[in-house]
């Protein structure tokens, strides 16, 4: 398993022709798994947590893949997440599979090879498969678009200053969960109090063509837990059989892999074009300077867009 | 001006190359307007709002350019913003001009036409332009990305619902006012505590990469308004010019509108490349089959990408 994922993150091009016909060959025993994406900042516990629920799951005979996207991998030369040794416990059992993020220049070659490897982990009869990304750039989104369920690892709040939450990766959550409950319950309860408030002002009339969640079937939720101390494992589980019975019981499930999958394919086209594009000669001729131009105001930027699509037919 | 203007909205290749010149002789004398983006659901008053505003500038030696992005314009064949006859007084003064969206097959279109036609009002000397939008797709995001300052209009509860408000959007305003708080002062009042709170929330730590104003600097606000009764345009406009103060005071103001146009450029380059790939023979050979192949899960979305890609430049 891991030598296959090794080879999908090859990036020589004779191993990208043999990763897709292996990918091919895998799709129809993929599928089956329930992914289930897991964000929050870090100290927020997400380690503690996944490895916690990675050990229930095991316990009531579920195998569990732990796959991580951190696109800060790249710069340092290692990920701060899915560290086989942030999660002793979990790593030694043979029914768990924990890999750290894959390191690329950017998230969409992250993205792309974590829902490679995905897929190789239910091909391998992984049935829960954990995908954990830590609040940097557009991580969230990418874990969101991979996953049947995106759950927000929050804290209590420290005193009354509000927690902080990156611009839309509440709208995200299909359920939040706050950590560390135990450390202040008082704050608990005051910071699951907002965000429900919150959640609420921002779902009622989610747009159709980003929701990912009907509202009418599913509101997100914000549960208490601690992860140290072992409480609201079993409780956020049955929340995600809750949800994950919603989700199967009235076609969301399907849509929302379709979608998912459908949205993926055009993100990398899109990718994939720009990336022509720039390495197109005519472009990286009059590319910075036609950036000047529409910096300081010279051209307008549907002209300088217009002229340099121009010259890359040329 | 409604010449210039028509000719950017042509379609024509021989026009869009006139249109190109004509752009880039006037850029020089733009960019010196304020751009004020306002968006509310139908029936939230902005008609009445912009036309109280406009006649409140009017009277204070300004020039005000009203324009529409309403994607729904293009399958009604008529905008229901910018339209004269929903601004009467307003349309007869002559130092307003009020023109209805463009009509476009997609949004990208629109925006790209009301950009343009925000040109050459600032060239024709309009000092403030509104752009107004209807909460439609994505056009707040559009609106927001043209434009200095991004309003929202909301109504007062009714009752303890409380208002509906499209994901995204609440994080894109710089300000939220609440028309028609006169009918309804408590239900006002609530709507202003539950809004200030969220935005709270949402704000503290923003994104640097999405987030368009600098929380050290500028947090949203939110205030009451009764365009009807005309209660609330002065210190409306009052928070407009604070909020322009700041943004030109610490270079934020250039920064967002350099930021705007670079990702405007790569937005229309985006959009050109994506049409291309959509007409190449190869790839109108192969999409709906593919596309098929990935929702069946047959294909790997990452496959179908490359082996699209590959086609098109064969």
């Amino acid at each position: 398993m891991a030598k296959a994922i090794t080879l999908l993150e090859s990036t020589r091009t004779d191993h990208r022709h043999q990763a897709d016909e292996l990918l091919t060959a895998l799709l129809p025993h993929t599928g089956s798994a329930f992914r289930l994406g897991i964000s929050g900042v870090p100290g927020v516990g997400k380690s503690t947590f996944i490895e916690a629920l990675g050990l229930y799951l095991i316990k009531h005979r579920h195998r569990v893949a732990v796959l991580a996207v951190d696109p800060s991998s790249s710069v340092s030369g290692g990920s701060i997440l899915g560290d086989k040794t942030r999660m002793e416990l979990l790593s030694m059992r043979q029914e768990a599979y924990i890999r750290p993020s894959p390191s690329s220049c950017n998230l969409g070659g992250v993205a792309e090879k974590t829902r490679e490897a995905m897929l190789v982990c239910e091909a391998a009869g992984y049935d829960v498969v954990i995908v954990e990304t830590v609040g940097v750039g557009q991580s969230e989104t990418a874990v969101s678009s991979m996953t049947d369920m995106f759950v927000l690892l929050q804290l209590p709040n420290a005193g009354d200053e509000l927690q902080a939450i990156k611009k839309g990766v509440m709208e995200l959550a299909d359920l939040v969960a706050i950590n560390k409950a135990d450390l202040n319950p008082d704050a608990a309860m005051r910071a699951q109090l907002q965000i429900t408030s919150s959640l609420r002002l921002l779902g009622l009339h989610g747009n159709s063509d980003n929701a990912h969640h009907n509202e009418a079937f599913w509101h997100p939720q914000v549960i208490q837990i601690s992860a140290l101390q072992g409480t609201g494992v079993a409780a956020f589980w049955s929340k995600v059989l809750e949800f994950q019975a919603l989700q199967t019981g009235n076609g969301k499930w399907q849509a929302r892999r379709q979608n998912q999958a459908l949205a993926w394919m055009w993100e990398r086209i899109d990718a994939g074009l720009k990336q022509a594009f720039r390495q197109h000669p005519s472009v990286q001729a009059l590319l910075p300077q036609l950036t000047q131009d529409v910096l300081q105001g010279r051209l307008a930027a549907s002209t300088a867009a217009r002229n340099m699509l121009l010259a890359q037919t040329q």
